[in-house]
């Protein structure tokens, strides 16, 4: 038994273990050990294994043979490789305890500090430092946290205490307290000590680290960590490990410092050391802020070696974790430890350039720069303009609603759309501030800078709408108060009316009133040069959503290979276009409704031709018309008597109309396919209209690759039906206008049955498009305009550990996704398969769609490059597939 | 070559085939053969074979070798067998030639009659009968029949120089033609037929004969019939049969006659021949109704011998089809022929007399009687009232909408639901007429006898309620226009006013003027017996749905072995509730919400022990409130300034929370589980009143099974949420009222999620119920309310092969069933899995539920003993289940 090794050392001089023996020493002694190995100054210590914790704990709390034997001889190694000696007055060596598992996991024994000081020790710091007030501040810590963590003593008696003596001294802070009332308070915490435990303090340094690795064995059968393993499902661990450390003093004397610091610049990414020291100083005080911290720059100066000792240790930090670090460390009498080490957090621009950095000084290959150093949201700040901070004050902000979509904007309040538009027209820089948005609102919202909503969540008409055009929006703010009569919104007794300069913060979501600074978006050729190693290590392609040709511009601009979905109804709302579409519906007959069609076919043609031209040589998807005709027609009377005089129709025959149109339940209604199939001169008409535009084009020479997608297809006889009248009309055209160049007919899979057949469906189907959107809908049973009033309460009370209309419910709208992801392809081993739901844009929606072996995700323009990093890192994260 | 045999005989004295030979002889061939083989008098012929079509078409239209010679020496044996020549005036034979694939098969050559009829055979004909107009009529009839399905010649062209002729004459029907009218007639038609076909209509039988038979065969490759096997996917057959039979009359003389008849009585099961015949007659005349037909009893008198022929016949038959047959028969110089046989078609209560009385005659096992003698529409008919269709005029008929709940009701016509509330009241009997029913409602439909509405489909909230009640009711009866200030409805002139008489047919969907006879439903011995051989051969169970005591105890009268579902907000709608339930959904703080609740708790205690009580013994399930909480809230001004008075509030602040409850997809929205975790309170008041029930009777000795079931789970953490809520109450009670019996918390399965994670809610759910109404839905996407304005244009276009909502969807939502039930099992094998939406009453689903493994079904207490007969049914057609 005494053979069993218990103690693994760490340190300069020697160490036992390395980060492989996780399961042995905990993460953190692994860690100690692994920093100790690779030769950083780490200050020296001892780890008791997880093994040594669990015979404690089977035996009933008898100590393993051999365990205090050895605890005894790495104290005395820590001894001399400090120069130091535990409970020696004379340069006292004191150190911490601390728990740590295999896995993180709280409920465990924290941390105590300062283990090895008693009244004689106490009086040798003193001697040590001249500094009493440190000394006695950090006996009656001491006290505290061994009484507290130990021997469970409640926090708070010690607190009382201090709060008495406070009062007593007429102190308003701790600060205010003397050495001599420090010393008053470590006899009054005795005293407590005493009176709670029934003992003693106990003055042997060797009995306070007894009870304290006692207690940390102990600590891994609390109820709190007893639960905290059943919630998580961790079982097959042995125990905690502890972890006693030598504590190193950044106080004692000109020669010692503390500080942090990152090995480049998070701000900016330039390779310099980044960071602050204090001399003569420890950890809190840099953190508390009451003496002012130098530069890194200036330990040069003032203490050139252990500079150079920092350069030299940066550098191999970064060798070994292949990434920018953020450290802690202390200078001990000319002696500097590295406390901490963790990669450091950086912004988006600093993380491009790093990335390059490390690749071209050899440090990290192409591969390991695209999989770990630049994050999705990195890129997200790089392709919005951001608040410049400096420039707001905190009595600025004037509420925070959801960060809808991301970018800031800056522009006079208008509360109309129409406004939103007269503004536009004459060049006027707008937020349109709305309770809700509606499809009627898309010209105004498409006019202004950003879009400031009071109701509605991230998935809000509003939301999703900016989201898709990259514009800033702040939705659900519920702080503001919008009263269009009076055109302004309150925040309280504040004011804002219409005209007065506000900006929004679509990143954090915050309103700010005034006209704020921004910063611009930039593409220097670092981002190139980034972008160009992530393309070379994806497959998956990346397609964007846009509804324009500037939109399809801007996407191809972004790296697009392809759109994947044309909504053509957002072409519906202009105004020659909305009255054609009313009249269409207010047909009697078909051939009256194909008339009104007719006067649309020209205008869809331009439409389709500038995406054709924009995208020569990708493909377009283009999806037929997919809302309930009910949203193109008005619903306040006002209106309707309004539209109806424009529309020359009685108002009573346009009302009726609206009421025979009105649904229970819009989302489950007469949309989509089933519009087609009901109203198939629709579908002849938009079919009519891409394919004349591509024919036309591809006769110019255009290569023209047009995909028609048929919505909210279930059955595969609605799939059959409507690919039936596309291809009569593409034998049309081919007759009276000339060749056609290939095109598919594919659909979207977002209705859950479509999934559910989704082989039979292939068999007719070129192509499969994940609409998640409606899917996530369906599947759930959530209506997106509603699920606000029990989404909020599910995600904090953990009932949802997302909102799966922004990451992808892998459980269930997931399975249905690989479910007809397999069947159509075995089905149809040409399918193509991508998905076009907002889930194409989010990093860990677009890994699951890689691991399920889709062909392509689309998403919103200024989503593409996020997309196609994160396509990339799933790829360098779970291999290259075997092709589909 | 000449070894094949390509053609099969059948008559009384060789017959080659029978039923086996299906492939081969096609269908009707092989049916003609079965019936020779066993001894039937069918009228004698042969069949060409599939195989004989097959080497036609291959070889490019040649007969393959053999087939002439054997067609030639079928007619010869044909010839002996019924003592007539082929072409022969002198006794002349005539033959009917009719094409038979092995399945049913639209798009092929019909039927040619009379086959073998030229000038001379025609007046040999006129000599044999004495009927010169019968031999004309059949004559130019057969010219017809020829030009049009061999020769291709279009009827219409007939049809003109028929017309013309008549106009001639002055004749204003067929009937008023001369025998030399038709005889012109013939020549005539020849005219057509040469002036078409450019030959002379031939003369020679044998040429008749042999282009018929081609064209049987080549229409075996006709462009619809190519069309129907493609879309029916119907691969792999050969070709057609062709037969040739010889053709029999009934109208040559005294010793002939023709009739059709039953095996016993249609209408009553009586066990006596029941039908009609005509002396000196052929089908037609019987058809025609111009002599009236002689009751099938004066057979005994006037031809004894055939007579007592036809009841031996009658008795092989039922023994061999073991079945009640329904016969067609020819009696040709007192020779019997039987034509036709089929299985009769007979009103629920013979079909319940025979199969008991051919069981009691040991005709047919009880298994076979209850699998194949007895449709679940039979039960239904005894189940409901009918209308005395003697009693009803066409006049009478008002209109006719959807037979949206079966069975007849008569009542004065009230208007509004108060007004029937009323009438019951007085004992007044009266139809509630509406243009569509909500929740509001439910007291006056349930007041009334049978509900009639003008707006709403199979599936409105009408339709719906009333069969779950098994109260007759006409749906969307788009016929009459409803007034309600006027207090009328009117059907175009006529008015109908409130107070006057109408009768409604639930099972038709007739709307008819005037209080009308009834007839009633009865349950009387035989029912009783076939019913207890139905129990003893099923094993799936059926419970029934209902949510008052009265419903559970006709449940349990109508065979129910417990309750699927207990809907607890029907119960909400009391006068005293509803005001409790407002203000409960008006209370501002969870405190204030309790307290309301409190004042429901006694009500739900009382219907929850009345349910048991009625169930003593079997399982109850009661869901938790499942509507949105706006659905208890007024909606028009007028009803919002009304309830706020009620309840002592500003209307401004019920006319806000109105507000804030609307949702734009209610059917997506708050409501099931995602109300019971937002407001807890409401799950803890239900489990209390639920369980203190069952803990107060459990005391008083009665066997209480409490099952209470989660609805609208979609994620486990939601159902671990609510079985926690039910489990600290369940503790509670346990301590404050006594001992609770065994009770199961469990989840409605109808959000598509729960069917796709249904392994992990197993984990913590006792039972599934597949609430397949809400589950069809959302797995199409349909919204039920407004799914009408596709679903009727989706039926009709056959998009959809039957209405989802009616029959399940076995594709689509019948596959998230099954994964269901399959997962759920494996993550539990406890778990008890069953079906409560509509689909537990139909036929078709039940069967899919068995199929599945489901351990029962769960119906409105009408369906309960169709469910049950269908489950049989189910067991009996797919063998016993292995146990799951």
């Amino acid at each position: 038994m005494n053979d069993i090794k218990w103690v693994y050392a760490f340190g300069r001089t020697h160490t036992d273990g390395d980060r492989s023996l996780k399961t042995l020493l905990g993460g953190k002694g692994a860690n100690l050990a692994e920093m100790s190995a690779i030769g950083l100054p780490v200050p020296p210590g001892f780890t008791c294994t997880t093994e040594a914790c669990a015979r404690f704990l089977d035996s009933g709390g008898k100590w393993p043979d051999g365990l205090h034997a050895q605890v005894r001889a790495a104290m005395r190694a820590l001894e001399a490789e400090t120069g130091r000696r535990f409970g020696d007055p004379d340069r006292p060596l004191l150190v911490s305890v601390r728990s740590g598992a295999a896995l993180s996991m709280p409920g465990m024994m924290d941390t105590v500090l300062n283990l090895g000081i008693n009244d004689d020790v106490a009086e040798g710091l003193v001697a040590e430092t001249g500094d009493d007030r440190f000394v006695y501040d950090s006996y009656r810590r001491f006290i505290d946290l061994f009484g507290d963590v130990v021997m469970g003593v409640p926090h708070e008696y010690f607190e009382d205490v201090m709060h008495a003596l406070k009062q007593e001294r007429g102190a308003a802070s701790d600060a205010d307290l003397t050495a001599e009332d420090l010393r008053e308070l470590t006899d009054r915490y005795k005293a407590v000590y005493r009176q709670h435990t029934g003992f003693m303090f106990p003055e042997d340094p060797w009995e306070q680290l007894h009870f304290s690795i006692e207690a940390v064995f102990k600590s891994w059968n609390s109820g709190r960590a007893i639960k905290y393993r059943q919630i998580n499902k961790i079982f097959g661990l042995a125990g905690t490990a502890v972890n006693v450390q030598a504590m190193v003093f950044g106080n004692l004397g000109a020669g010692s410092a503390t500080g942090v610091c990152f090995t480049r610049n998070p701000s900016t990414g330039e390779p310099v050391l980044y960071g602050e020291f204090l001399v003569n100083a420890q950890g809190e005080d840099v953190v508390a802020g009451l003496r002012t911290p130098e530069p890194i720059a200036r330990l040069a100066d003032l203490m050139p070696e252990s500079h150079a000792e920092l350069l030299v240790l940066t550098r191999r930090l970064e060798q070994h974790y292949r990434n920018m670090q953020d450290i802690e460390f202390t200078i001990q009498n000319g002696t500097l430890y590295l406390l901490q080490t963790r990669s450091g957090k950086r912004t988006g621009p600093a993380a491009l350039r790093i990335a390059v950095d490390l690749v071209r000084e050899g440090t990290v290959t192409e591969a390991e720069a695209v999989a770990k150093l630049v994050e999705p949201p990195h890129l997200d700040q790089l392709l919005h303009p951001q608040l410049d901070d400096s420039d707001v004050a905190p009595a600025d902000v004037l509420g925070t609603g959801l960060p809808a979509s991301p970018g800031a904007a800056v522009g006079r309040v208008v509360f109309h759309s129409e406004d939103a538009e007269k503004a536009r027209a004459k060049g006027e820089p707008v937020v349109l501030v709305r309770v809700e948005t509606s499809p009627e609102d898309v010209g105004g919202m498409s006019a202004a800078e950003g879009i400031l909503t009071s109701r509605g969540g991230m998935t809000s008409h509003a939301a999703v709408v900016a989201r898709g055009w990259g514009k800033p929006c702040v939705a659900g703010c519920g702080d503001i108060v919008i009263n269009y009569r009076k055109r302004q919104f309150t925040n309280g007794d504040r004011t804002i009316k219409e005209g007065e300069w506000i900006s929004i913060d679509g990143t954090s979501g915050r309103v700010i009133a005034g006209k704020k600074r921004l910063t611009s978006p930039s593409f220097d050729a670092t981002y190139h040069t980034f972008m160009g190693w992530v393309d070379s290590h994806r497959t998956l392609q990346v397609r964007a959503n846009a509804d324009t040709p500037a939109d399809a511009l801007k996407a191809r601009e972004y790296g697009a290979t392809g759109i994947g979905l044309t909504r053509t109804e957002h072409m519906f709302f202009g105004e020659e276009r909305i009255s054609a579409i009313r009249r269409m519906i207010l047909a009697d007959s078909p051939d009256e409704r194909k008339a009104s069609l007719d006067v649309l076919l020209p205008f869809q043609k331009a439409d389709f031709k500038g995406i054709f031209r924009a995208m020569e040589g990708l493909p377009v998807t283009i999806r037929l018309l997919d809302p309930p005709l009910h949203e193109f027609l008005p619903h306040t009377d006002e209106e309707i008597i309004h539209v109806a005089h424009d529309l020359d129709v009685p108002a009573k025959t346009l009302r009726t109309k609206v009421m025979q149109l009105h649904e229970f339940n819009p989302m489950l209604g007469h949309r989509g396919c089933r519009l087609g199939i009901t109203h198939p001169e629709i579908t002849d008409m938009q079919a009519r209209a891409i394919l004349e535009s591509a024919a036309e084009l591809f006769a110019e020479g255009v290569d023209v690759r047009p995909e028609i997608m048929v919505p909210l297809v279930g059955l595969e006889t609605e799939f059959r039906h409507q690919a039936a009248r596309v291809r009569a009309v593409a034998a049309d055209v081919e007759r009276t206008v000339g060749p056609l160049p290939p095109y598919l007919v594919g659909t979207m899979i977002e209705v859950p049955r479509a999934a559910l057949v989704a082989d039979r469906i292939a068999q007719e189907a070129d192509f499969f498009s994940f609409g998640t959107n409606d899917l996530t809908q369906m599947t759930f049973g959530y209506s997106r305009d509603d699920a606000g009033k029990f989404l909020v309460p599910y995600l904090s009370g953990k009932i949802l550990p997302v909102d799966p209309f922004q990451v992808l419910d892998t459980e269930g709208v997931g399975k249905l996704v690989e479910m007809a992801t397999v069947a159509g392809r075995s089905a149809n081993p040409d399918l193509h398969v991508g998905i076009c739901g907002e889930h194409g844009g989010d990093p860990h929606s677009i890994a699951f769609c890689y691991r399920t072996g889709l062909d392509y995700v689309s998403c919103s323009p200024f989503r593409v490059p996020i997309a196609r990093l994160a396509a990339a890192q799933a790829e360098l994260e779970y291999g290259v597939r075997e092709p589909a």
